[in-house]
């Protein structure tokens, strides 16, 4: 701390207390926060910001902001300005718990985004101007550039794009980040935009700092508050019969000759499902690996360790206290084989169709026809948002989903007649695994790729009652290309919204 | 006809008959034909073919085969050969009335694709392999290579992956179509795919002509039968109301200095609606535009020909027969303000994010969070197929749907408060209108959607209880995000099939 970090000399004099800082934002303004799940979101502003906040309604004043962010945030960011009541406005992907219930109880608007449009749309300007950048950073460089922290999420487009900064550098973070990111600053808008020059995982097409005007800089806070990802659950039976299921998928399709031995690039998301198949990777046949993904989790950094791995490219870490202590202690030796970017370029289908990545995303619900439900338990209640899963479903080489076949305690069922709200539609869902098996629907019209999810993924107890829907929609619907009877296909949520069960 | 437009001597002893060609096919095969909209398919061979079929099922022979073609085609191919029951199995587009009876009677597997990724799957193995190409062509150039016709489709692909291949020249096509088209031979499968090097609409990138082995060439069909399309209506009322919200929506835009003053390139959907906007578009203040489109409709031609339209990028022509015969009459001078490309490049999510098209899609129903069905009627019976919508919707610079507010005499609501299947998610439609008005739903919020849907886009006579279902929802929801109630979301649907109206 106590300037240190601060390389660039007419800098120092912007030091002060998060207090202060805090203070520099008005009510009713646009602020553009960093972070990206619990990595690299500023630590301290926010928390002073959500006590500025309460202080001002307690007199009366209903202080609230518009919030930007890269994606999901750690509990001083999300949870701390939620629980305030100072968030009006949301994009474009959120975790916190307690912001989760104040959009499903309607008090917080949400515009839940794929995470690759974000930077993109806030140069088109119809998401209004951006007043305030609050960006975490593990450095400053002597020519005032900016050395990126543990995410890079939209970091870059906030900077350009926002009247004034505030940074928060952070001290918790390794000094050895510098020279691992890479900031591309190639993107325009249309009729301006050129193809991006990156062909493999591995190649760099950036620099490895933000530019910044420092005379929009009006604040740094200093810091050492650590990330806060959650710990992952170890994988159970069911996460490692998921994982088995798709080991044996990959083999196959090596063997096939539909994939080169060291795969294709790897997209791993969010939960614990995806973690359990990174780590069932380590014991798998598949040699020089690379990934190209939105966040590198425990799993990833196993995968390195065991040399499986050649290089994972994402956007930030995703990383359980313990692996994000494990990196940090040795990050002069992780950063050579690990890029974060703009999370624009990480999630770009330009990229993600070029390099072909095999994409494995987890999900709330997938209906008998292979729609998924990835965000909105019965069709209304947002879990977190889609995320980069329509990034990656739609234009990678085969798009996975998994789930365990049923949750709540075996009360819902993950296959349903029909998926109550549709994130990714059946043609970006080429293959379907649970732990009961693995549906390959490629190729597949709707009535074959039913009767392989009934009979491969769905969970025995609610097999039958699925057959018998699929049956009578068979015998009685009004098209017959995806047989439904729109008075029953959504009596399964009902049913649990009434007594708790799916039963 | 007569091998005149044969350039190549050592082909001309391959030209045969249609019923010779035609028993070349194997029943079992799968067959790759040209043809997308009702332009550039074969029309001799496949008539021949369903000849033969029907023989063959009175010698109680099952003769059927697997088809794919580049989206939709005439009468003489899907029309004749689903009449005679001969198609197992059918990718990845079809608005043939009679096949589309059979999808829907259960008869045929139809697997309903993005066209962008028909030859990049193709390629990826998992749809088996391909027996038979049966392609149109204008002529056949003195080194053997093949001058593509009035559509490219997936020609390339088919003609690199069959094992035989037949092609059917027609001299109704016009020879001046030499040098129109742009054939770009730079796809791999990844690890191996590079940037692809277009920046505008009009550049070319690839070859005029297909490349083609001629020892895999086993029949020649020579045939003069015209491109058959249906005709446009001409613009009534409600769709002069669309066009006008929408060139309002555009000069607004312009003004804004969101979009250029010549606009970005156009996209342009199928059907009668989209086609009235482009008239619509020729008394616009907008000059020098540019497509980046699927199809060049009537409207396109006019844009041309007012000077208004600079070029026009697509994959295939979609002209009424007097549209057709304007082009041909002239194709000499328009020839060098269109340029027709494999479906796989004019679809391409890279080239349509580079270059921000503004999308314009017709639509079956959408609900009142902007969730858009594109091809299931009544969530069942399928009318086409999503056909390139997806490609243009995700990575437009401004997605858009159109429609009339009502369909059939207005028994059913365009606007429902759940869609009954679901093609575009609310990320992907960014701008919906009707007769009544156009909802801007950028960066807006599920529910902020709802009460600009329900409000500009529904009819006067559906309006309030859209409005009540939505009070409702918001009072009695699971989750406030995106109010539902699944007991009653799909219940229009079902009022609809039990009394005929969803009143
Ligand atoms: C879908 C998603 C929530 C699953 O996450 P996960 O950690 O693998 O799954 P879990 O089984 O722990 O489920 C998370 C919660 O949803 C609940 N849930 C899961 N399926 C459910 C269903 N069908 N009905 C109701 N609740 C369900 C779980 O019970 C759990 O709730 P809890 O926290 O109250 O216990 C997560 O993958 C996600 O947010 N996806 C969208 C974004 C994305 O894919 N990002 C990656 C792109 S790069
Ligand atoms: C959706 C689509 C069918 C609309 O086409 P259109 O010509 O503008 O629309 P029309 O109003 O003529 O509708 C076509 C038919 O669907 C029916 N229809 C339209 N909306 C309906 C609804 N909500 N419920 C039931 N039927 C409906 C019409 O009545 C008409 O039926 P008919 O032929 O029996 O009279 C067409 O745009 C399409 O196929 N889209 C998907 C593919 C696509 O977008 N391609 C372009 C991408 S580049």
């Amino acid at each position: 701390m106590n300037g240190t970090r601060i390389g660039c000399e007419r800098l120092r004099s912007k030091v002060m207390s998060a207090e202060d800082a805090a203070s520099l934002i008005d009510s009713g303004s646009t602020v553009g926060m960093s972070g990206f799940t619990g990595s690299g979101y500023p630590k301290t502003v926010p928390l002073a910001l959500a006590a500025r906040i309460e202080a001002a309604h307690a007199a009366g004043d209903p202080f609230r902001l518009r919030v930007w962010t890269g994606a999901s945030t750690g509990p001083e960011l999300d949870g701390a300005l939620a629980k305030a009541d100072g968030i009006e406005f949301r994009l474009p992907y959120n975790s916190d718990p307690i912001a989760r219930e104040k959009i499903n109880r309607g008090e917080m608007e949400y515009f839940d985004m794929h995470l690759s449009q974000v930077a993109p749309m806030a140069w088109q300007g119809f998401l209004g101007p951006l007043d305030t950048a609050v960006i975490e950073i593990s450095g400053i460089r002597p020519d005032g550039s900016l050395i990126p922290s543990s995410s890079v999420g939209n970091n870059k487009t906030w900077l350009d794009r926002a009247d004034k900064v505030i940074l928060e550098l952070n001290y918790w973070q390794s000094a050895d980040l510098q020279g691992m990111h890479d900031i591309y600053y190639g993107t325009a808008l249309p009729p301006h935009r050129v193809p991006i020059p990156l062909t493999r995982s591995d190649d760099r097409i950036g620099e490895t700092a933000f530019r910044c005007d420092p005379d929009k800089i009006v604040a740094i806070v200093e810091t050492d508050a650590p990330d806060r990802n959650l710990p992952f659950t170890p994988p159970d039976d069911v996460a490692r019969a998921i994982a088995g299921h798709l080991l044996e998928f990959f083999a196959h399709e090596v063997a096939k000759g539909r994939l080169p031995a060291s795969l294709l690039p790897i997209q791993s998301g969010v939960g614990n499902i995806a973690n359990a198949v990174l780590t069932g990777l380590v014991d798998s046949p598949f040699e020089d690996m690379t990934a190209f993904t939105e966040v590198i989790q425990d799993g990833m950094l196993d995968l390195l360790d065991a040399g499986k791995l050649r290089m994972a490219s994402a956007t930030a870490f995703s990383l359980s206290p313990e692996a994000a202590a494990r990196l940090n202690a040795d990050m002069g030796r992780y950063r050579d084989r690990m890029i974060l970017r703009p999370q624009e370029i990480s999630n770009h289908p330009e990229l993600i169709r070029r390099l072909g990545c095999i994409a494995m995303n987890g999900l709330i619900e997938a209906d008998i026809y292979g729609n998924v439900n990835s965000t909105h338990i019965m069709g209304s209640r947002i879990q977190n948002g889609i995320g980069g899963s329509g990034d990656f479903a739609r234009n990678a080489y085969v798009s996975i989903f998994m789930t365990p076949s049923t949750a709540k305690g075996g009360k819902i069922s993950a296959i349903v007649p029909q998926a109550s709200h549709v994130d990714h539609i059946s043609q970006d869902v080429q293959v379907l695994v649970t732990e009961q098996g693995l549906a390959d629907l490629r190729g597949l019209s709707p009535k074959q790729r039913a009767r392989l999810i009934i009979d491969n993924c769905a969970h025995p107890d609610y097999r039958p009652a699925l057959q018998d829907y699929y049956a009578r929609a068979l015998a009685g619907s009004y098209g017959l290309q995806t047989p439904t009877l729109p008075g029953e296909a959504l009596s399964w949520h009902q049913r649990y919204i009434e007594t708790g069960s799916m039963r």
